[in-house]
């Protein structure tokens, strides 16, 4: 028996020695980019169900559909996390134009942000105030803005190579603009929307009131790049042009939503755990197939890859699909309050929410010793152009998990094209790229497998 | 006057001390992203004007239009190398079928490649032999082949990183598919579309048919990727399916066409040249934006950027746009020739020609000393994820200028996309994104920069 024993360990030594991590790699990427399902998966949640705001039917179609994906998949476990979210409805289309001093108007493309009132029954129209920035609001007072709409029109700044250093250098006047813009009085609020491209599409995103009684909100939107030029050029012209804006979006009561998680139990540490996730929720004017249908379905596509490459994983893997990414983070929020009430050590959680773009590498939260592990892999990546690895965030979702001794990471896919299409209608199936997709979801995978091999440096 | 050029000294030693190489790429990435021209004339060039095919009125009208807009730039010489080129026409548009046994036509996408002849008037229609490989084909021999069309489909690779790997692997069957199946007497060659997406879109491209007698000769053409398995299908079914097609392409007389070239002339080292170029030549079915419009643009934004960031150049700059890449390479073999005669010392040349996408490197033809020294520059490049610098291809217009001390160097642009676009009706204007283009140029500029600064190692 001893005997046999010792034969049986040589045997896997052996054979655990003859499948390099390089191998089990060249397998993963193989086998997503030969018989992937990710792609597959997108397009029905692109095509098939469509846009998927929190709270909506769609959000539900979609929890229904990737629970029973992930079933197929004959992974260990597989259920639903309840989760209340948030439910805002856009209601009927936005319509606005800018009426010059003879009263000709010029329609423009607009949309309520996300959370925000409607503008009284049959609209507003005020003359309009425009600032690229919150101290120029400041340094207008009330004197210059009661009564008024404010326009923020501060672009995202181009030669900024990381497009998300440039929203993240904007986005302030989308989340805060109209809280700000109410302490003077202001009347409503159009903010350029957050896309790097000259277009006629406008972007949506979330918005915050803060504390705001109800009597003091006011009614906020994004106008498309293109006709913030417009605006601005006719402001430029004549400071009495009126802007005019309407729409009917309101908040409802929370509702019954889920997070979607499925988990092959780990064979030696079942309870270290290694999260591999992205949002199931979008908003409403695309597909929601970059924000984030592509994390959804790379994370989906990790167990699945692993499967398919014969690995068996020492730790369990989760994939989470978290609910209400875009406007609340009650996923997020809920998967973390649970997963600490039941002590579950999270070492590894690795989201997937910039777009399914060509993968150029991961950024990582972590200390310094697990990343100097990490960079010892970096030459794995290679032959897959997966060249960036850097310490700096995660993502919104895992960041809930984030201990002294974990590891949070974030895919880093090529950022160029993200804000194209990010939160406006062109967010559509046709914009993601087979390949791009499935090239990530091989490298989310293959640090998977990495981080499950080697576990947390101490 | 001594103490006053001492003076000038150190204040020239003091400027250019102050102003890193480090400065100079951000000007220059700045100057692109946020005050570029690449992108206003691949608009032009795409929109207004269209395919160029060598020989072709559009060909004409591009290099008019690229040599106006250089002159524009203000620099030192502008001026037209005349080269005879070929001039193939496409003729009627295309038209094929598969006719099953029973007789139910499917009609399905193809296109003549690029050197085909037509078909005989009325088309032809014929059994139909489906090969992977030219050893297939010759194992089939005669009397499998004679009287039937070839039809070649082996799909590109789809787990080779590096998709022109991929187009490397399959392209011999669109090039010499027909010289082959000719010599077992086929009547056609029909060529799976060097694609890696599956659509409808029939890609062409050059093929041979080398030393053969005119009345030797076979038409040959494309079909689109889906049709090719629509084919596949149908022919695993029933071997007596029958294939239709007409084409009226045909090879004319040789015509005057030219490379268009401009120079900055250098102020220390004007005899050694720097050239930076792409193709001005397109195929017929698209625009030619990413093959070759981006890299047309980029090499005349190339000079532009210098210029605006104020790089006064030791060495001769040169941008070629060089004239029938696709079916003859008459420009490149000209371009070479006339160099040779002047005893120009092209000491580097860039090339452009792997599409508008995100760059992500370089890729390099010289000693391990040259390549040893761009290495100490990688690290300039890194704030603009510019990762890959690799000994490998240049690029088949500057092949010709390669000489044992001099480098050649290709772009290398993301290539995930690159094989959905090139050569087919889907390469136009909105498949590139501004950004991407204005990265490539900006990376090509510093690239030229450094090579102007400090030269070749010896």
């Amino acid at each position: 028996m001893k005997f046999i024993i010792l034969l049986l360990s040589v045997f896997f030594i052996l054979n655990t020695s003859a499948q390099t991590d390089a191998d089990v790699l060249k397998t993963i990427y193989t086998t997503s980019l030969t018989n992937g399902n990710s792609y597959q998966w997108l397009d029905h949640l692109s095509n098939q169900i469509g846009g998927r705001l929190s709270g909506s039917l769609n959000a539900e179609k979609a929890v229904e559909y990737t629970k029973e994906e992930l079933e197929k998949l004959g992974i260990d476990k597989v259920w639903l996390q309840p989760v209340m979210v948030p439910k805002w409805v856009r209601g009927a289309p936005e319509f606005a134009f800018i009426e010059s001093g003879f009263g000709s108007t010029t329609n423009v493309n607009i949309c309520a942000l996300g959370g925000s009132i409607a503008t009284p029954f049959g609209g507003i129209k005020a003359n309009v105030v425009e600032v690229k920035s919150m101290e120029e609001l400041e340094a207008l007072g009330k004197e210059n803005i009661e009564g008024k709409i404010v326009f923020f029109n501060r672009p995202m700044q181009a030669d900024l190579i990381q497009t998300f250093d440039a929203y993240g250098g904007c986005v302030n006047q989308r989340y805060s603009g109209a809280l700000e813009a109410s302490t003077y009085g202001a009347v409503g609020v159009i903010v350029r929307s957050m896309n790097l491209r000259q277009d006629d599409f406008p972007h949506t995103g979330s918005m915050t009131y803060g504390d705001l009684p109800l009597s003091k909100r006011i009614p906020s939107a994004a106008i498309s790049t293109n006709d913030a030029n417009t605006l601005s050029g006719m402001l430029a012209l004549d400071k009495n042009v009126k802007f005019y804006f309407s729409q009917t979006s309101k908040q409802l009561n929370d509702v019954q939503s889920y997070n979607v998680i499925g988990q092959i139990t780990g064979s030696e540490f079942p309870n270290e755990y290694i999260l591999v996730g992205g949002h199931l929720d979008s908003w409403d004017l695309g597909d929601g197939a970059h924000d984030d249908g592509a994390g959804v379905v790379q994370s989906m596509e990790v167990l699945r890859l692993l499967k398919e490459s014969g690995v068996k994983p020492k730790r369990s893997i989760r994939v989470v699909l978290f609910m209400n990414e875009e406007n609340g983070l009650r996923g997020a929020t809920k998967y973390a309050d649970v997963a600490k009430q039941k002590g579950e050590n999270h070492i590894f959680s690795l989201e997937s929410d910039s777009g399914g773009f060509t993968p150029r590498g991961f950024s990582f939260d972590c200390s310094d010793a697990n990343f100097n592990q990490v960079l010892t892999w970096q030459e794995l990546f290679q032959p897959y152009l997966i060249h960036y690895f850097e310490k700096g965030g995660s993502g919104a979702d895992v960041g809930p998990l984030k201990t002294d001794t974990n590891v949070l990471a974030g895919l880093r896919p090529d950022s160029q094209r993200y804000f194209d299409y990010h939160h406006a209608a062109t967010d559509t199936f046709d914009a993601v790229n087979k390949r791009e997709l499935e090239l990530g979801a091989a490298s989310m995978a293959s640090l998977v497998y990495l981080f499950d091999k080697y576990g947390l440096v101490k």
